[in-house]
């Protein structure tokens, strides 16, 4: 899908041990989430994250910003959607959107994005790989 | 300490647990350690946020970024360094700097911010109770 | 279907925060994995989890064990049987397998027994409701 | 201290969102806090586990089992003692009892084992190193 911006959408269930004593899902666990947006976007692509890591590419979140809307609690069916926003060199920015999902259609519970940084297995800062960078242009999102 | 800005200084050693695959702390876990870290600042100020809960008063994360300098590793030291940035009748923000303790001295981790509102117990949002707004506000850093 | 012993399959897949530094799960989030099995039964026996804590109805993890046999690593693809092993007025034993799902068959990684007691909302032990200690009972794999 | 059975005592402060909407500390949990009581107890002993680690040896759970007796909330105070219980050439069983701290003293919440595999940087089984296994049978508790 060459030159069309991609948007992945993921499905995930709210666990018992994701909520907390406030009876909702503990903040940090939409990080969780996300990353799961941008596993599933880029499996989309033709680039699953394990076996990316398998060629010595690491993608390492350098910002993160969230927005939480409305809270999502115990065995919600949540639906994440994932887009790329911006491609450089380094780095590659993606934005979810996170959903409930009712019978009725749906509400929107919280927006995020993350700014992830291409290391080498050493830990430093590396170009992406021609092909990726590429393919993560093509599929991202004109701003 | 009525009227001097409060730094709130807590250390949390890094657990197995908080790692991942790529050797370091997970990127999550580093909201958990802001919530340690604002949860001693209240301690400090006189309010346990466990008696805080109890009067009904509820304090939920509306905002949040995060900025990911360098990796904390298993059994790191870590210090994070909370501030109070913003008071207002519904909302606090604090700010946060995490740091590796080595013997001979300290590195920046990261850096973060979460703005906080204040709820009762039915989810609603509310106005903080005055006295611990007044207690907010003398402890906040002036912008 | 009364009277036949029950099953439940459920299919998660590996999350990287699922992962430690040595590169498999994180040996606690088997538990979790348990969870969202047992959970996933109960919904198929007509009692979500969900429902049942909002009656008032609540039940704690009395006793787990767990044996690790091979270790799940990131983005596998896991297969969770649960079932039935005993059920007493208070009381109810589960059993779970767990699996590692390849193109060509799968491999046992854990297996888990989890015994849950029925607590009231103040934490006190009490029966379980008389129609779902009989759904278990007909619901359990025979010693 | 060789000859006489090492007891390691760790302390631990109950995290928020180790907590789930039942307002009790997430089963899981409590493994974790074990993993860090043996830790802590092996610091105690000379070895450090990421010391440990990076000679090449892992310690894989091999075997967990948990007995909840009463619920962490919240804030508590956790002290976990963790002994030694068995020494192989090939494994080593932790127990462990985890209590509350009370100003009048401790209740004990929950007891626990764990028995850990020698793996290589491949995942296969090997034998303890000669110094740590004997390490650990002057630190173990006779039966």
């Amino acid at each position: 899908m060459t030159g069309s911006p991609a948007e992945g959408t993921t499905h995930v269930r709210v666990r018992y041990g994701e909520t907390d004593q406030m009876g909702v899902v503990y903040h940090p666990n939409y990080l969780v989430w996300c990353e799961i947006g941008r596993t599933e976007l880029m499996r989309d692509l033709g680039y699953a994250y394990s076996d990316v890591e398998r060629t010595g590419l690491r993608l390492a979140v350098a910002e993160a910003s969230l927005r939480y809307v409305r809270a999502a609690v115990y065995d919600d069916a949540i639906r994440v959607v994932t887009r790329i926003d911006a491609v450089q060199s380094r780095t590659v920015t993606f934005s979810y959107e996170i959903f409930r999902e009712r019978g009725d259609g749906s509400e929107l519970l919280a927006t995020a994005t993350t700014k992830l940084i291409a290391l080498d297995e050493h830990g430093a800062t590396r170009r992406l790989p021609q092909q990726l960078l590429e393919r993560f242009r093509d599929a991202s999102t004109p701003a």
